[in-house]
């Protein structure tokens, strides 16, 4: 039967992954470390040999652990606290994994590693590990200290651009190689995706299940948690994305749900599950010999985790407005890499691009990064003391002034609530234009299948084409007259700001009137012409496309109104999902 | 990649299991239907055809269902809602469990089907579903009242005799026969394996679990649980037991433990999980032409599950002493079968005895059978009503004298008293017997092994043997003492009742004197004869059997104390994790 050595390799794994992570935890080590090397032990590479038979199902639920990882993480994520955190988490963010990148591949090509290998290297060395992280700050008790909370932050950041990095690798990896243009272009349809299936998702999912949730069944709420899990990851999968993306995204969108507590009961356990089969695959792989042969790697390489990190998170910290000693237990505490390096090594190699020795290696980097975690948490305060009385006088007077001239020339008052107003604007108008191209994309995507049903009553495809791109017109048109509102706000403000009295003396009133008038049209122009560039698949022959300007332009004007209560009822309901969250008590 | 095609499965499952489950919940069905009607939709016998691709991954997950099934069935037993459940749930429901095999095997039998699938047939009517029982007398509120009360003591025996009838099965269908000595000597290894497995398990495991849920945390104990369950699962299949077996037994040995309401609280979405898939699994089993050429065995079993079930229980009610009326509730509460047949038919299918015809029939009656329940509940008031009126008086009358008598004979005051006195020393007796017998197994199990490592300082076999038995002898002191001394208390006790001084006159005390010496004594003889017939593979020359014997005795004579000591240490540490997990408040 071969449920029995399923059962057997199950059984295997959860009974030396418990005695060895009780181990671990005695011995105050993180249980993830525990399960790699429960993995070792029962692998194939180590005595007792072969403890596992069916290695393939147990590398699918493997895959299963990641996905459910990657929810949770989605899970704790919340868009609420990302527009919090604030100018030093995306600085120190960036920094660091703009430094890594460059720093994993610059060692990966001294070592004579091809191309991709080494730019995986840099993609694995990029993202520090939230679970060891958040382990290690509870162990020592410093969780509620503020450099924690800046390192919260940054890790916040970090999985949206690690999702970034996984969908640009993904690209590069399939078209195998690395222009300017496909990066712009793979970006912004990711953030175009993320828009989009953020702003549906959150409209929909959480009423799905705030009514599920009425039943008062657990049972019914997992599956449908699941089965929305899934489901959008196996969508995410059709666009060609990774699982990872889909996973994380939805556990964003329903971390944005009523019933977040109750879920992340629910799912703890299966997370647990399969996480722990996961880590455990992760140390099945690990080959002694190749660790010994790549051991030079893995040293220069573990030292550049932890030199690169402190000094690029560091760095960041403190161009950010932090005084030294903060920066430093920021870059020290986020020196490791963890579960996000794993799955970016494991994306490697199921995409067959990079070396077989590329896992283990970063498996063991991780690992000795792990340990020296708390150690380095620990070192920083003595270390910046120490460094404080090395330092010149006048290095460190610089240095301070610095932190004085930040916060000198941050917006107070009066401006920062400006400021705070125009950043407001742009996001709404970037999330309708999103939503707008999202539509025409869509139309592009499907006009194929459409025009197979058009065929019968319309036989010219540039009719056809008509029919599809005012389709897509007419459906935009709400968000479209939306951006025309914002913008219109946004170009008074500025004509208010930008036209004083003393410049344009008795022509103030009507100069901004035309400044306020004129820039939104001109962003419209703007963005129809993008809009063509963007579907151009489906763009109508010129005579049409002024027939369906015309008529858009008719129903803007007579609906204008409707569309506008449509568009407020929808903007509301989101803001409500947003708001209601808080109130929830979380 | 293979795991893409395994969560297209995992999405579609949970995809339209939650939609119908949500459908089925609102037409206040049982979730249970919901995911087999669910599994049918997506199944390959139905359109939209092939939604599943990787059959074989889901059906190992689906074994994992059962397990972790009859591993919560196992936590939510107990030991001491087993001595609670008193004559009625046992009457009723060997009562039960009789008919519906021996009628389910006639039905098989008058259809023209083999033997093997008439067994099969029998053994799956037998037991009704607690599952579906909870589900309905919840939702009509009658969760409190008397009958069903009564109806889970029925359950809860009926798990018991389950267990047993799996086993008895799977030796059956290995050995193609039915000998009463091969039935007898089945279910006495089964219930020697219990008795020591639950012995030895409350021993143990409630000490591991204390100890891990000291960590506190979740994971941890999570997988130590599952590890348990697993490894427990592998062991009993090793002794060539079902894993449903050893997955209900550990359940039975965890619920002892202090962290029940934890486990549960774990498990329960993984149990809700992979039991979605198992039940789903059955629905993709379900073939509609199958179906339709069953139809009349389908409809002829349906009602001679609801009939025979009523019939049985109820009369095994009425038999323990309880009305009219609560005896046809309780026979028509039980008017079903469910996940346990479904167990029943997959062994059979498994083993590969059974025709692949009698699964969807299982299925299908269950599916009838289960949607009649509610209906069944309800009914069985206006039905009593109706029956009392439709009654002869003369009939009514002596069926009211029947409770009558049956409450004058049962023993009351101090004759209860006694009658619990005696029960409690059989049971210790019986216990650690139990207990004499399996080191005595064990030692033959070994000594192949045993003798192995021997064979450098000792070459005569008859020597290995008599070492071998002498240790079991030696490891089975304390029990066999702890035996002894209770049948001495037991003897005296029966010496006191049965020789009055109006018969023995003057040598009342003399004659008791010698019954209460007599009686263990012989019993002793009776037990090492015994153990001498099961010990026979290892049984040592007689003249090495007298040495041991005198070395034995020796040994008992100078350690009589401690020995007694070991002994009431280990009850008492029994005996506490039993007691202390009621302090649990449970």
């Amino acid at each position: 039967m071969h449920a029995i050595s399923f059962i057997q390799d199950l059984a295997v794994i959860m009974l030396v992954a418990g005695v060895v992570t009780i181990l671990f935890h005695r011995f105050k080590q993180p249980v993830v470390l525990g399960y790699i090397v429960a993995g070792f032990i029962i692998g194939p590479h180590t005595p007792p040999f072969g403890l596992i038979h069916d290695e393939q199902t147990i590398k699918t639920l493997a895959e299963l652990g990641v996905i459910f990882l990657m929810f949770c993480l989605g899970l704790e994520f919340s868009l609420r606290k990302l527009f919090k955190v604030g100018a030093t988490a995306f600085i120190a963010a960036f920094m660091e994994i703009t430094l890594m990148i460059w720093i994993g591949y610059e060692i990966g090509r001294w070592f004579d590693w091809n191309t991709m290998d080494s730019l995986f290297l840099g993609a694995i060395l990029a993202i520090s590990s939230t679970t060891i992280i958040v382990k290690a700050l509870n162990d020592l008790k410093m969780k509620n200290e503020r450099f924690a909370q800046l390192i919260f932050g940054v890790l916040i950041v970090e999985d949206i651009l690690g999702i970034g990095i996984i969908a640009l690798l993904s690209s590069i990896a399939v078209s195998g190689s690395v222009s300017p243009e496909e990066v712009f272009s793979t970006v912004g349809k990711l953030s175009l995706f993320m828009i989009v299936a953020l702003v549906i998702g959150i409209l929909l999912v959480p009423r799905v299940l705030a009514y599920v949730a009425r039943f008062e069944s657990n049972e019914m709420l997992l599956i449908t948690v699941l089965g929305l899990c899934f489901g959008f990851c196996l969508l995410v999968v059709k666009l060609e994305y990774s699982m990872v993306l889909g996973a994380f995204l939805i556990g964003a969108i329903m971390a944005e749900s009523r019933q977040l507590l109750k879920i992340e009961r629910l799912i703890e356990p299966v997370r647990d599950l399969f996480s722990a089969i996961f880590f455990v695959a992760i140390g099945l792989m690990l080959d002694p010999v190749i660790l010994w042969e790549y051991a030079l790697p893995i040293l220069v390489i573990t030292c550049a985790v932890v030199l690169g990190k402190m000094l690029s998170c560091g760095l960041g910290a403190f161009i950010a407005g932090n005084d030294g000693r903060t920066s430093l237990r920021v870059g020290m505490g986020l020196s490791q890499i963890g579960e996000f390096s794993f799955i970016i090594a494991a994306l490697g190699m199921t995409l067959q691009v990079t070396s077989s020795f590329l896992y283990p290696v970063a498996v063991a980097v991780s690992v000795l990064t792990t340990l020296m975690t708390p150690y380095l948490i620990r070192a920083a305060d003595p270390l910046s003391l120490k460094l404080a009385q090395v330092m010149p006088k006048r290095v460190s007077r610089v240095l301070g002034m610095y932190g004085e001239w930040l916060r000198s020339i941050q917006p107070q008052g009066q401006g920062a609530l400006l400021a705070a107003m125009i950043r407001k604007i742009l996001l709404q108008v970037g999330v309708n234009l999103a939503l707008v191209i999202a539509i025409f994309f869509a139309g592009g995507y499907f006009a194929p299948r459409i025009a197979e049903y058009l065929q019968g009553w319309m036989i010219k495809s540039s009719w056809q084409h008509g029919l599809i791109w005012g389709a897509a017109l007419l459906l935009s048109l709400p968000f479209l007259i939306a951006a025309y509102r914002k913008l219109k706000a946004l170009s008074m403000l500025l004509a208010e700001m930008g036209v004083k009295p003393e410049m344009a003396g008795r022509h103030t009133q009507r100069v901004r009137r035309i400044i306020a008038e004129v820039i939104p049209i001109l962003s419209l122009l703007v963005i129809f012409l993008l809009l063509s560039a963007l579907s151009a698949s489906i763009l109508p022959t010129n005579e049409l496309l002024i027939g369906i300007a015309v008529v858009a332009a008719g129903v803007a004007a007579v609906l204008w109104r409707w569309f506008i209560r449509v568009h407020t009822r929808m903007q509301v309901a989101l803001l409500e999902t947003l708001d209601n969250h808080k109130e929830g008590g979380h």
